[in-house]
């Protein structure tokens, strides 16, 4: 069961203006399911990515990178799910290409003005004529208030929709942000496998909504690990309509720092949502490390310890077998890591210092944090003063049950 | 259950001239259990080792590089399960010393002559009482064909006894290369945590030894992973007493590549059981990746396949869910891989290439595949000449038990 975790009230998602979302259940793998998604835009609209790192990206994430960087208006969005539409070759090119095509006919404008998504099983072959026969029905069902619908049409092994909206005052106007995103496995950074898509009514220049992404991806999506797979189809795409009617924010803009916040804290609240709607997770870990020499080898003992599944594990079993911990952080890759300096704490119980348990620690005080359903594993690596936070779940019996039977 | 392993009989593990073993049952962790372990060595017996590159090594593990490094001439080895002695600081090293004293003085030889090793429960002090108890009845229990007794003196979480025996003409003389090996979580190159010992009776020089030991290992625990976790207390030692009444092997002898050749045989036969007795192993997979432009990147993909929790449940599954092998070759870190130019076979069935299914693929021919409990995936990268070789296991129900339950 999801950690702390509850599909959103409709009525909490709320409408961007400029943006309207419709529906269909296309059969793209099974019946009588929303497996189809149109997201329409109105024109002038900004539209930000980032995409997989993944070499094996799917055709879809192809598209959209080349129709983003040639720079066009992008006009809307599609997504389906039950097949990932990768590693699917040509033909999958091709289907994604005549995905766009069809949409771009039904709303009167290009191919290229037409970000496609899929997610799903990899290796099969799209069934492209289901998604094209499907594409009508989704776009004659746009609402403006379509947005948990549309958080229901994207899942796959998901058990709770996700969306988050928060609504600021940015000069002088009312600015919405409202996001929606899908994925439980696969969940790694750069990105987890997920689809995440944030829309502003608000008017921003496109360099400064890519600097907002850049940022929000940052802290968000590239915070958060499920199984340590990355994705051949994650995607983040941040939208601005432009509709809020305030001045058009820069990166000079007095309202910059705060839109970025807001947008990012979407993404945050989305992000640890995909971690505790986690495949199988029954606890949800915020690994904080600190006093590094820089970020990146902060991450890396905190992506250690989220990767293991030994450590997973004993969360699982709410057994504070810590030792785990600690060779998590020996083999993390600081070559010159000393071991007597760092301190690990659990919770706020101080677990090992000068190389070994503290003296002042006694199991019941692990085996009482460990009960608890969020857990936050501390370690203080008295090397700097960088520091780096990342979110997991844990590995249960559940996580090899649902990737065992996925396709089944 | 493990796969398509049995332990030996004890016949077939033959006595190594200028050793012998003995064990205790001193109580470390749990009650009527062989957990002390004591090897002796004749007076000029050669000996290298090599250790894990966790940063939190355990004391044993410091211990055993001191005296290595120091050129002792090694006389005994003593193990101990139940407990790793690792993150214990300075009081585990004060232990991991005492331990060496106490049985220097049971043996008449020096501290520095001891190599300590220890495997358990880490960030719990060690027994030491207990320990030095044990090590009498250890010592009188020696015996010249205790090696079964000593493979399972050494399990923790292993269900079966590991050990393997050669015996070869060399230089004319009956060479015998014995070994036992335990391990089967927190497995990973660098090495797996496992503790290894190969013995032979062959003589051979310090450099010819150290030569074996570096290529054994490259090929043998270097090469398997469990769940990606490595060990604070990994050891594989190789000793050589000098007894078969052959003249010594240097590098430049003609014996020498014969030697090597058997004596990695033994390590490869060892630590492919350990991977057979993977916690909650019920496949053996073994991931070959060829025509890539260095051994290293050949690893980097093999590994990316055999870490992914993803792949390892749908072996579990016998799920020939495909797809995620492909994107675990697209996220392993090849940042210029064409996609398009590799090939991936499941057993000898061709799935995918130019980016996709192959055409020749049906579902059936991966389905038959995946119902055998031995499993090779081999990916033709297409851009080089190197290869490497992996080998695991699948991830199932019982690893999420064992690894829940393992200290209660």
């Amino acid at each position: 069961m999801p950690v702390h975790l509850t599909a959103p009230d409709a009525a909490t998602l709320k409408p961007v203006a400029g943006i309207t979302l419709g529906y269909a259940k296309a059969h793209i793998r099974k019946p009588d399911r929303k497996d189809v998604l149109v997201m329409q835009l109105s024109p002038g609209t900004r539209v930000a990515g980032v995409f997989t790192q993944n070499r094996f990206c799917a055709a879809p994430v192809t598209l959209c990178r080349e129709h983003l960087a040639a720079g066009n208006e992008i006009r809307a969005l599609v997504v389906n799910t039950g097949n990932a539409n990768a590693g699917t070759g040509e033909p999958g090119m091709q289907h994604a290409r005549e995905t766009c095509d069809a949409l771009a006919t039904l709303l009167g404008c290009q191919a290229g003005q037409i970000l496609p998504f899929s997610t799903g099983v990899i290796l099969e072959p799209l069934p492209i004529e289901r998604l094209v026969a499907g594409l009508p029905a989704a776009v004659a069902a746009q609402r403006a208030d379509g947005w948990l619908d549309a958080a229901e049409a994207i899942m796959t092994t998901d058990i709770v929709a996700k969306g988050a909206s928060r609504q600021v005052m940015l000069g002088g106007k009312q600015v919405t942000v409202t996001g929606i995103a899908k994925g439980s496995g696969m969940i790694h950074p750069n990105m987890a496998t997920m689809l995440g898509y944030v829309a502003t009514d608000a008017a921003v220049s496109q360099s400064a909504l890519q600097a907002i992404i850049d940022h929000a991806v940052n802290h968000s999506f590239n915070c958060i690990t499920v199984d340590g797979d990355t994705s051949t189809n994650d995607s983040l795409i941040l939208m601005a309509t432009g509709q809020a009617g305030n001045a058009e924010i820069t990166e000079s803009s007095s309202e910059f720092e705060a839109l970025r916040a807001v947008m990012t804290e979407v993404a945050v609240e989305l992000a640890q949502a995909i971690v505790r709607d986690g495949e199988g997770a029954t606890k949800f870990m915020t690994i904080y490390v600190e006093a590094g020499k820089d970020r990146e080898e902060c991450r890396k003992v905190a992506y250690a310890i989220a990767h293991s599944p030994l450590i997973k594990t004993a969360f699982f079993a709410s057994d504070p077998n810590l030792g785990r911990i600690l060779a998590a952080i020996g083999y993390a890759g600081i070559a010159d890591l000393d071991v007597n300096a760092m301190q690990l704490y659990l919770g706020d119980v101080l677990v090992a210092e000068h190389g070994g348990r503290a003296a002042s620690y006694e199991e019941a005080q692990g085996a009482a944090v460990m009960k608890e359903a969020e857990i936050t594993v501390r370690v203080v690596l008295n090397r700097g003063s960088a520091k780096a936070t990342v979110w997991t779940c844990d590995f249960s019996y559940d996580y090899v049950k649902i990737n065992a039977d996925y396709r089944s």
